[in-house]
């Protein structure tokens, strides 16, 4: 546990050492090439991986391994690696499963540095597999040879054109443009269809890397890789489950150190998701909420659609971050036009307001009419009939116009069936060059405007099939921007809880008892007392100030309302002892308890509660969560987890991101609440969580109550246990 | 407005009387065009026209016009219409707007029965465009020529082989297909796009027509006749405004009373969406809201996007109605099928579990540990391995078996890159014969699938871009499904109303006016009577029990709780006395006004609040609102709207249809409340507007509070207005 705990300071320091830093670069850029199972064959893997290496162009040496035959297309073969002369850096095996072991023997012998295993059914099949697995893991150490796989669809590096995969993605495709978006993925086949859909849309690639069952090289090792590769710009990852969260969240942060942005989806975010990784990989899923809360405290951006992801990295490669809302839409239909307005709010965008200046400029394109978004290109068309100009140079100069508006943060430009699609097109491709905003084309004009598409292609602009798409990717930016303040974690500060914790339970602790915790931690909490007797009740009340709260204490008892074990709203000394004797009668008779006494507490009228609360991960430490509180929480499904510890700062980030926000800053002339005192009693109960580490297995203060200046936690429940 | 009124009651018969409908029926199934403006030139819209109806195969003559040419295309051309020696259904205009007029009065000398304006610069431009709109309407009333247009870009009629439309989306095309899905478009190039889309992912249409500006056929016109044309099982419409409410929903009433559903995207749902219609066509957007609700009266589906709409319809078609919750998801990949099991939760959708019985039918298949959802064909091609069977066959039986399973409503496959993709493309296109259900195919391999995709097209198998397309549409069948008990209108119940209403004031009613007409509509509101000072306070208080409330009265005082002019939980006459002058001298310092009195209302615990209001629309009438109340009514825009008067069941559906639902249904261990009580509440308010009709501008009944079993209004305001 020690291990998850340092892992969330964030590491200065590279992942890799020198040595296994130079064996992936080996890896990925290798100079020689074996390819055992090498065949003319391309419906076998050993068939494709030569023809794609040769197909693209791979300008190292390339070495056929088949005792079959002389050739594979036109390179001479070798019966085995041990029968040819050179030297070999990587071997890539897709030889049947129990050949392996045997296959990175001989690889040794030839002095190969690295070895890609295509082969599957291994760890992922079973325990047969994963003990094979370990085998050819263990005679791999010995040799000192590292890989990629099993069960991997290996990788593509553009900028060495090496297509050292059998990824049927790369048959469709001519060429492998240079990019500079990193891709890892845990799903072979999901790489594939990245590459695929990526490039179809305009995405450009650095290195895309399949790590199949991960039995060496990991996740990990390839972030750490292309935070120092200079090809990369920003690391994309598909990830199912993190063998080591330590190194994982070290190479995330040796990533922010290099400024290289991480975007990343990790499936099963819910529990059907769950389920189905179990049933993929044989890793587990981990949770979800931890590791995306550990990710995003590194700056990772937390995605949840893959396809989606490799379109925000392209925008952020090309154009940085969103800095404001506010879209401009473009299209030459009226009615897609007014159509795609309708649609930003559904994504939370907002249409752009044009500025004076830019309607002025816009005089010489668009009658006074029209010269407002969205823009209707079919006017513009109307305005050239009248003056003379081509409709190229009437498109290009409203779009430079309107992109160029300092309001304007994002355009989508819709392509619907008319006389000007190519235009457009060419338009959109020019502008795009220049603006250093986002303008995603549209393409609703499907095989019609095959030729605009092929303009946008040629032009290695983004694009998309459906308005959707681009809205999903302008939201994810800004959601992004929005949420950039996420910090890196706070510091841990040492609390003086000890003296309180060796006085508790074990296991769940009641209201009471929870609260000693929490006001040792520094976080208000109700005044209250335990009282033994209506009399003792009265006393207490009196010391506290009416009105007041009766609440029966029994340690059984878990619904204190349900079973009438509650008064609120007590007045005076008579109405808490009638109130007493009540809730010990009601509590006797609806639960068969007798209570050991009831909690005197002072009632707060709260402006808003909200709730948070701290869980223990097994794999990534403490978490503290935020939500709305009240009889909405489930509706609105409004929580933020963060990990521990956070700054208030932070904590002020994750409630401005609460979609109850509008509770707390004020909407519909309710009064703006301050968010200070709620941010530090986040921050304390988040120090609280860390202290504690793994023995405190969670805790709820719920509800907090939220005052105009000032807070305080009116319930609240733990369960601790002692160090595991 | 009592055109207006009557517009709500269904109409059992249809809208086009029998001459209109020989003459629709004429213009879209024409023995005989002439083209005005015909010309070799695919540049030219009389050019394309003429290509295309050549090109799709027109059956009946087809006469270029043209005083330039001798042959257009091998066809005899003629100078004029009436230099040309056939009789002409339909004539063709695409010259220029100054020439439109005349060209009818020749059309006329011909017995043209019916024109296709293509041509542009009408209405649509403004004030002198408005006029020669007029004019040429004037003269075809005159000579009895039904007009299409202008401003709009034809029509396309499948099952005749009649492509009569220069939309470029026809370009693109060999065939028109016939199909059961028709489309009436206010929008011209969205069209075009709808065409070209819808073709390219499997719809298959009737007929499809661009009304333009609507200037003498509108929606409504074609809306009555695709109900009675054989050859058209669904209706979809693209909408900007409704020229005439009563015709259009008449036309709706016909469509239902004729079994053909009516789908529908109006534009001009948010602000900026109204602002870019207005700026689009010359007729006002109108209140998307009140044509909405009428619209769901009469059965209608309005969606939020036109691309969407066209699969809805396709799938409606294919497999009639979506009947509960429960998907199934298939691909190769783990990956990709993880990742679509999470992101079926965000389209409120669920994963199906297998019963037991299919679970058995898969072991032949399916190693034991994966018989279950999402299925992944990757393992089902390990199974084939073992035991030699075809990955087809393997891939067919697993499909066949699932889509069979009683949990399993609806299907995505999503093909990713690999090996197995046509054969899993030949089994999606067999089994989605066979099943009775949907099943979509979503195409994630990019170019790397065009084998696959062009099985899937060849066997018009419905197929999307991206899986959030394919959850969209099966989103919109399962919503479809839920809300399907939105019955026709309810009848009106008369109310006496006038002993009431002949005593209120015009203009903003106070609180207790308010309450008074709604008493007198039979809805219960809480126990009240106007104190005019302390003492009569007191005395009221006493008489209706305590605690009580006490608010300010007084003409120009509207925020009553600012003001320090409402005072709860009042619980003595002594307490009733202070409070009243408190709020007094606190209205009179803080607000400058004198109280006329306070309002001694009874004081009630609820278990929920809502809202219920009222609107008057100048086109569609009364509309009845419902929604969640509280504070969080902002967060959730959680508002429902029905054309009034509705039943108290159909208020009840309204109720299930809330985001804030389950608050009233019961979750987390809070008690169901009674339904009935407050349906019938909204049945009584829905029907005093509709006795009221227009002279009640709006009212809101907010909050209405819920109790177990009863409801009570505890405030509420209203607009009154003598009719107008």
């Amino acid at each position: 546990m020690s291990d998850t705990h340092s892992a969330l300071t964030p590491a200065a320091s590279p992942l890799l050492d020198a040595t296994a830093r130079a064996s992936l670069r080996l890896l990925l850029n290798p100079d020689s090439i074996a390819v055992i199972g090498a065949s003319e064959d391309s419906g076998k893997f050993g068939g494709r991986v030569i023809e794609y290496l040769l197909k693209f162009g791979y300008r190292g040496r390339l070495i056929p391994i088949n005792p079959r035959v002389a050739t594979v297309r036109g390179l001479q073969a070798y019966p085995s690696i041990r029968s040819q002369p050179h030297r070999i850096d990587v071997a890539v095996i897709a030889a049947p499963a129990r050949y392996v072991a045997d296959a990175i023997d001989e690889c040794a012998q030839s002095a190969v540095r690295a070895c890609v295993l295509i082969t599957a059914e291994f760890a992922e099949v079973g325990d047969e597999g994963a003990r094979r697995q370990a085998q050819v893991v263990e005679r791999a150490r010995a040799h000192g040879i590292r890989l990629l796989g099993p069960n991997c669809l290996g990788y593509v590096n553009t900028h060495g054109k090496i297509a050292l995969s059998p990824s049927l993605s790369l048959s469709a495709l001519d060429t492998i443009e240079p990019g500079g978006v990193g891709l890892v993925s845990q799903s072979g086949a999901l790489m594939g269809s990245l590459i695929a859909m990526g490039t179809d849309i305009g995405v450009r690639f650095s290195t895309c890397v399949s790590v199949g069952n991960q039995a060496d090289l990991e996740l990990a090792d390839f972030i750490d890789y292309m935070a120092d590769d200079a090809t990369t710009r920003l690391i994309c990852l598909y990830v199912e489950g993190v063998p080591s969260p330590r190194r994982f969240l070290q190479a995330l942060a040796h990533a922010r150190a290099r400024g290289k942005r991480v975007l990343m989806v990790k499936s099963g975010r819910t529990e059907s998701g769950v389920r189905a990784v179990k049933s993929h990989t044989a890793s587990m899923a981990g949770s979800y909420a931890a590791l995306r809360a550990a990710s995003e405290a590194h700056g990772a951006l937390v995605m949840d659609d893959v396809f989606d992801m490799l379109a925000v990295a392209e925008c952020l490669k090309r154009h940085g971050p969103l800095t404001a809302n506010g879209v401009a839409v473009f299209s030459a239909s009226g009615g897609a036009g007014a159509s795609l307005v309708d649609s930003l709010s559904d994504y939370g965008l907002s249409l752009a307001s044009l500025t004076e200046g830019s309607i002025r400029e816009l005089a010489p394109w668009l009658p006074q009419t029209h010269r407002h978004l969205p823009v209707d290109f079919g006017v513009a068309r109307l305005s050239r009939q009248a003056d003379g100009a081509s409709p190229f140079g009437a498109i290009e100069a409203v779009l430079r116009i309107v992109m160029a508006d300092p309001n304007v943060h994002a355009g989508v430009v819709m392509l619907t069936t008319g006389s000007m699609m190519a235009p457009i097109a060419q338009a959109v491709a020019a502008v795009g060059r220049l603006v250093d905003k986002p303008l995603l084309f549209v393409n609703a004009a499907g095989r019609a405007g095959a030729q605009a598409q092929a303009i946008i292609n040629a032009a290695a602009h983004l694009s998309f099939k459906t308005s959707h798409d681009a809205f999903r990717v302008i939201a994810t930016l800004l959601r992004d921007f929005d949420q950039r303040g996420s910090p890196a974690p706070a510091a841990r500060r040492e609390l003086s809880l000890e003296p309180v914790v060796k006085t508790l339970p074990q296991g769940l602790l009641n209201e009471h008892d929870t609260k000693r915790l929490l006001a040792a931690a520094g976080i208000p909490v109700t005044r209250e007392r335990l009282a033994r007797d209506a009399d003792e009740a009265a006393r207490i009340a009196l010391e506290i100030g009416f009105p007041v709260v009766l609440k029966a204490q029994a340690p059984s008892l878990s619904h204190k309302s349900d079973s009438g074990g509650v008064a609120l709203d007590l007045r005076s000394e008579q109405a808490v002892r009638e109130a007493y004797r009540a809730i010990a009668f009601a509590v006797e008779s609806r639960a068969g308890i007798t209570i050991e006494g009831c909690l005197v507490q002072e009632m707060i009228e709260a402006q808003a509660e909200i709730i948070v609360g701290t869980r223990w991960d097994e794999q990534f430490g403490a978490l503290v969560l935020v939500g709305s509180g009240g009889i909405y929480v489930e509706l609105l499904r409004d929580i933020r987890v963060a990990a521990a510890p956070i700054s208030a700062n932070a904590a002020i980030g994750l409630l401005r991101s609460l979609k109850s926000a509008p509770i707390l800053t004020g909407f519909r002339g309710r009064p703006a609440l301050a968010l200070e005192p709620i941010a530090q009693a986040i921050e304390a109960i988040s120090q609280l969580a860390t202290n504690l580490g793994p023995r405190l297995r969670e805790l709820d203060a719920n509800p907090l109550l939220v005052m105009p200046q000032r807070v305080v936690v009116a319930d609240a429940r733990a369960v601790l246990q002692g160090a595991p």
